[in-house]
C-alpha cells in the first residue's frame, strides 16, 4: 500500500522522500474517492453501484523497450490500458493504484518522468491515484496498475451477452499500433547496426502515436450512454480483432460474420504497412494494442448506432453452428483464427 | 486482467494453457463477488458498504529469497500481507487480484506451487481470487497483489484517530519474524561457505513460521467487533513497532508513552535473539514483518479490551508536546525513533 516501500533504500532520497515526491501533488477529484494514499489502504464509496476492478502488469523488455519509449508515454499508456478494461465493461473508472519496482539504474528524475505520464492520464480521464507501492528490484522495471470503476448493476456489459443477428461494431481504426511498433523496432535495429544513425520517424506520426500514446475510448462509452445504447457484449482490442471476436463468440456461444472490407483501417496505416511489406488486413486482424472497443448491439439499435461517429459496423453475430468466418471482398469465406499478437510476432 | 498474458509465450504450455491451469479450480465464495476471472474486469457488489483497497508488490532478491523460501509459503505470505492491510482498516477482505511476472527459469510446476499457497490463503481467509495478470519477465519473479475489502462507513479505522489518553494495544508478539529471517540468512551463508552442509533449523520453529508463514489478525478484528470495540486508530506492523507507532502519532497529531516491559516478546524469540547476540527489545521495536495489529482504543473500552486474548496494552497516547517516548524498565525515557527494518538491516 502507499506509504510502504521495499526493504532496501531506493536511490539517494530514500523511500519516504520518494513517496513524498510522488504523492504530494495528488488531490482527489472524485466524490467516490474517500481516502487516498497515506494509510494502510484506500477507501472508496461506490454509492449504490457495483465496483469493477482490473489489473495489468507491464515488464521491461517484454511489454516495453525503454530505448524508444519515453518514460512519460510509458506512464500514460500503463494507465490507459487499464482504463480501457473498465470501459470495456461499460464502467466509469474512478481510481487507480500504481505499483512500481525499479532497479538502481533508474534515477529519481526518471521515476518522476514516468509519474508525469501517470498523472497526465489521471487528469485526462478524471481518475484519482489512491494508492500503490514503490519498491526496488534487482534488474529492470515492472509496473503493475489496478484500476477501479463503477457501473449501475443493470448496465454491466460482459463478453458473454452477444445474440444471433446482433451487429458487430468496432471503434476507431485498427492496425496502427502494430505498424508503429514495427517502425520503432526497424529504426532501433538500424541505429544499432549503423552505430548511431538518427532514426527517421517523419511521416509515421499517426502509427507512432497509436503505439506510444494510445487512448482509451471514454468518448465511445459516453456516446453509447447518451444514445441509450447498452451493448449486448463488449471487449477492448488488446490482442487483435481476430482474437477478441473469438473471445466474444466463445463466451456468448455464437458464431459470426465479419466483412473484410468493413474493417476500419486508415490511409496512413495502409501506406506504412505496405512500405514494410505487411498486409494491412492481416495487421488489422492480428496486430495488438489498438485499445479500440469491439462490441455488439441489438439490430434494433441500428438507427441510433449508425449516427455515432467513430463507430464501424463490421458484421453480425451468427449461430454457433454457422462458425466464425470473415467474408472477403470476393465473397469467399475465411475462418477466423486466434493468431493475435504472439504469432504475428513470431512469424 | 485475467485472461490476458504478456506478449511472449510463457513456458511450453502457452499463455492460455497456463491461465486455464491457474484458474480452473476457482469457485467464488463471497456474495459480493459478482464476476471473477475471464472478462475484461471483475465485478464486485459491496452492498451499502464502502470499499477498501490495497496493493503490495514483492520482488525476488529484495522481498524474498527463493533459496530458503518455499514457493507455496511465498504465495501464502504474499496474500496475507495484503489482507493484513485490509484488517488494519477494520475491514473484511473479500477479493484479491494476483499479477505475476516470471522469467523462463520458472517451470509450470513452480508457478502451480506458488498458486497452491495463494489458494490456501484464499481458503483460510474466505477470499475470492477474481482477477490478475500473468506475464513473462527477463529475469526473476515479481508478485503484485491487490486486496479488496468492505466495511460499514462508520467503522473505517484510520491511522489518524488516536486521542490523548487512548490505550495503545498490540496483538500477538513481536520480533519473531525478524529473528526467523536472521536464522535463514545464517544457514544460507553457512551452506554457501561449506559447499553444502545441510541447514540446522531445529529449535527455531516458532520464529521460522513467523517469517515464512505469517498470519493476518482476522481473529483480532472479529474479537473487537464481537466486543463492540471500534479502535480509534489502527495500523499493521510491517516495518516494526517504532515506525508504526510514529505513523499513528504523526497522523493523529499526538505523542505517546510505550512501556518497554509491556511489549510482548515470546520466550522463543528471546532465546533465539540472544543466541544471535541480538537485543530482544530492540528487535521487537525495529524488526519488521510481524503483521500484528497496533491500535488505540478509548480508555472507556479498558474493561472490554482486557478480556480479549492475544492483546497487550503497551502504553497510552499523550499530547503532541509530550513527545513520543518509550519508558524503560528503570523508569528512564527513551525517544522512539523510526529505525524500522531498513536501518536494522544496514547496521
Amino acid at each position: 500500500m502507499a506509504g510502504e516501500t521495499g526493504k532496501k533504500e531506493l536511490g539517494k532520497i530514500g523511500e519516504f522522500g520518494l513517496i513524498r515526491l510522488l504523492t504530494e501533488k495528488i488531490k482527489l477529484k472524485n466524490k467516490s474517492s474517500i481516502l487516498g494514499v497515506g494509510d494502510d489502504a484506500a477507501v472508496i464509496d461506490p454509492g449504490d453501484r457495483q465496483i469493477i476492478i482490473t489489473t495489468d502488469m507491464l515488464t521491461e523488455g517484454i511489454h516495453f523497450d525503454l530505448v524508444y519509449t519515453p518514460l512519460k508515454h510509458l506512464g500514460y499508456k500503463a494507465v490507459v490500458v487499464n482504463l480501457s478494461d473498465i470501459y470495456a465493461m461499460n464502467g466509469e473508472p474512478g481510481q487507480i493504484l500504481v505499483s512500481l519496482s525499479v532497479s538502481a539504474r533508474f534515477t529519481t528524475e526518471m521515476i518522476e518522468e514516468l509519474y508525469e505520464g501517470i498523472h497526465l492520464a489521471c487528469e485526462q480521464y478524471k481518475v484519482d491515484l489512491v494508492g500503490g507501492d514503490t519498491t526496488s528490484s534487482l534488474t529492470g522495471m515492472t509496473i503493475s496498475i489496478t484500476a477501479i470503476g463503477a457501473v449501475e448493476k443493470e448496465k454491466v456489459v460482459l463478453r458473454s451477452g452477444a445474440k444471433e443477428n446482433d451487429l458487430i461494431c468496432v471503434s476507431g481504426d485498427l492496425g496502427g499500433a502494430y505498424i508503429g511498433l514495427q517502425i520503432l523496432e526497424r529504426e532501433k535495429m538500424l541505429f544499432n547496426q549503423s552505430g548511431g544513425i538518427q532514426p527517421e520517424l517523419e511521416g509515421y506520426d499517426y502509427v507512432l502515436e497509436k503505439q506510444l500514446k494510445p487512448e482509451a475510448r471514454k468518448d465511445i462509452i459516453k456516446a453509447l450512454s447518451e444514445n441509450n445504447i447498452v451493448p449486448t457484449s463488449m471487449i477492448d482490442i488488446s490482442d487483435g480483432l481476430s482474437s477478441e471476436i473469438l473471445h466474444i463468440c466463445n463466451a456468448s456461444n455464437t458464431g459470426c460474420r465479419v466483412y473484410a472490407d468493413k474493417i476500419p483501417i486508415t490511409h496512413e496505416t495502409k501506406k506504412n504497412a505496405e512500405e514494410l511489406n505487411l498486409e494491412p488486413l492481416s495487421i488489422s486482424l492480428n496486430g495488438g494494442e489498438d485499445y479500440e472497443l469491439l462490441f455488439t448491439v441489438s439490430i434494433n439499435d441500428y438507427p441510433k448506432i449508425s449516427t455515432i461517429e467513430s463507430i464501424s459496423i463490421i458484421g453480425h453475430i451468427a449461430k454457433k453452428t454457422e462458425g466464425t468466418y470473415m467474408v472477403a471482398s470476393d465473397g469467399s469465406f475465411i475462418e477466423i483464427m486466434s493468431l493475435g499478437w504472439n504469432s504475428l510476432k513470431n512469424e
